[in-house]
């Protein structure tokens, strides 16, 4: 819990069943940071908040179960006329409030059906309610996903993560939605490196389907002043820490998931490089689904290394599986094959690509690609 | 049948059962024009062929269950000791032999049990085995693939294509490997065009799971000179229409495929925005899933257009769906969704992206991903 952040979540009927929609309340005006998806077809939440630039906040409100995406000016229209619902109730104005949503894409939002459920929702908000929240966020995401760390500075601090994220995570900025809220009076000039940075080491840094949706969004809400310089430190680590912490959360509950594997592609000439080839891979639906059968198929790996549009040298790559050396120069060194699989059935596996050719590297998590991906995605809107 | 072009398929136990090597003997030289993948890794066969620029060429041998790539110096090699056991046996030089090869990345060649196989294999070559050639260079496909056409220049002539292929089919030059054979004797200087042309319009227009193989091969063998220019425009037509016809053929053998979807996106500034957009979509597995749930999840058309990395304008974009107009200018048009479902219950289903910009426009195959897709791909080496 942190003094003065309250959450909310309840069941308003966006979604057959289960809670979805959500509330923070901010009994002090917060600053915040957002960023939002590179999709070229934004949300509407996206596009109203940027319209409103609400900053400082004193309150967030999500709902899960409609993306209220491809919606047009009617989709932006209908958070204004939310905004003007919730505003009185929670005596703030109208300006101080953002959105967000996940779901399916196309729908409208039960505007009627929200702004009913508004009084009940405040009714609810409460500093011991973020578990709610965290659940009513969720979409085909099978837990919520929530993490809380202290750190130091003249005093202690409290820094809390809750995300949602399950498919549609792509490789860029990949996670559907994430608040991280915090005490800690950061300066606004110290605070947007570091959350850049960590983003782009946390959710950057997974991907299940290789799919950008149009809704990711991550926002970090800090106190505002007196400052504390003491604490800058701890709290960037803080901060990597927490985002690092949900982004794992979001790729091992990836969409029918049952491995992550960490692909790291080291001894590249330039990041960039390392970066193309480890992405690459960590979307090639050949790897991902010999990483469900356990297949050791080396072959698929260094396939989609060479198709990543970067120069590479196949004579000079070696592949590390699970620590074993199975590829030296490009080509196979002779392993135990059964013995390799069983080593492959396990929830971490870990695919180490050395180009042989710099000292640049890049690594990323990625899921394997399984029957019930597929089940859950052909079936989700029914 | 063309007259001189013989044909053999065999089983010299490179897979464990099944025919797996196959032999084209031409009784004239005939000339060659080949195009290889973009993978930066290549397979021996085609680091082979290169180097040794055979052209005319008097012999093919094809042999699948192993890809022969990432096998280092000594892969190529191993083409150069096969190649040299075959030529006597067919009385040709060594230098008039062209290979293919497709299966399991990483592993060699037996050289030695193919070179024990060759005197069978040149023992069965005859002009009516077109059909077991066509079995021997299968792999995951469910049937040969094969496709005859005639046309008229001074005389009749035949053009014949066998393919393979069924996975690991990418957008650009997706076909694992082709062979187009015709006793037209078209001269050299134009028959480059054409066979780029048609390439780019058949195997570069389909994909299955986005993949790019390291063994991607089309190669076209013509006869030698008297040239025929009367034939030269019935030629190219018939040219296109065979590599068509096996394109076709290979993504509806998709690995795991019910549907293909036919994807055309009009309305662009530029053919290359149409063409990115157009790709991203064939690729996306959440529209795969939504194709093979029948579901008319449109929200995922538009997020994959939208992240086609060119610009879009959402509030333009029109999608129709089996001919039904369900998004107008970015927004849904209400429909039956359960009526559509159905008319989505078919072996073709058609999606047309309108971005109402322009004037461009490009098409492209794809599958849907299935459960069959995991099964084939999380088990194939075992």
């Amino acid at each position: 819990m942190i003094s003065g952040i309250e959450f909310a979540g309840i069941a308003s009927g966006v979604k057959p069943s289960g809670l979805d929609l959500g509330l923070v309340f901010f009994r002090e005006k917060v600053n915040v940071l957002s960023l939002y998806t590179r999709n070229r077809v934004k949300a509407a939440h996206i596009l109203y908040n940027k319209k409103i630039e609400a900053n400082p906040v004193r309150a967030l409100l999500v709902n899960s179960g409609c993306a209220n995406a491809c919606t047009g000016k009617e989709g932006v229209h209908d958070l204004g006329i939310i905004a003007e619902g919730i505003a009185p109730l929670l005596r703030i104005k109208t300006k101080e409030i953002l959105f967000a949503s996940t779901g399916v894409i196309g729908r409208r939002l039960p505007a009627g059906l929200i702004i009913r459920s508004l009084p009940l929702l405040v009714k609810n908000v409460k500093d011991s309610h973020l578990d709610a929240f965290s659940r009513a966020i969720m979409t085909t995401d099978t837990h919520p996903k929530v993490v809380k760390e202290t750190f130091r500075g003249k005093r202690e601090y409290t820094i809390i993560g809750a995300a949602k994220g399950s498919g549609m995570i792509n490789p860029l900025f990949a996670t559907m939605l994430a608040f991280v809220f915090t005490d800690y009076p950061a300066a606004a000039a110290e605070l947007k490196r570091p959350f850049v940075h960590s983003v782009k080491e946390s959710f950057e840094r997974i991907t299940v389907d290789g799919e950008c949706s149009t809704n990711d969004t991550v926002m970090l809400f800090t106190k505002r002043g007196p400052e504390d310089p003491q604490g800058t430190a701890p709290f960037k680590e803080a901060l990597l820490s927490v985002m690092q912490s949900l982004s794992m959360m979001v790729v091992k509950d990836g969409e029918g998931a049952t491995r992550v594997a960490h692909i790291v592609v080291k001894g590249a000439k330039k990041k960039e490089t390392a970066e193309k080839i480890a992405r690459r891979i960590a979307i090639s639906p050949l790897t991902k689904t010999a990483l469900f059968g356990c297949d050791p198929n080396w072959g698929r790996i260094i396939a989609a290394a060479g198709d990543a549009d970067v120069p590479v040298s196949p004579s000079k790559i070696d592949i590390i599986l699970q620590g074993e050396l199975i590829v030296k120069s490009g080509v196979e060194v002779p392993f135990d094959e059964q013995a390799l699989k069983k080593m492959m059935n396990k929830k971490d596996i870990s695919i180490v690509v050395d180009l042989n050719d710099g000292k640049a590297s890049f690594d990323i998590y990625t899921t394997d690609l399984t029957y019930d991906y597929v089940k859950i995605n052909a079936s989700y809107r029914t």
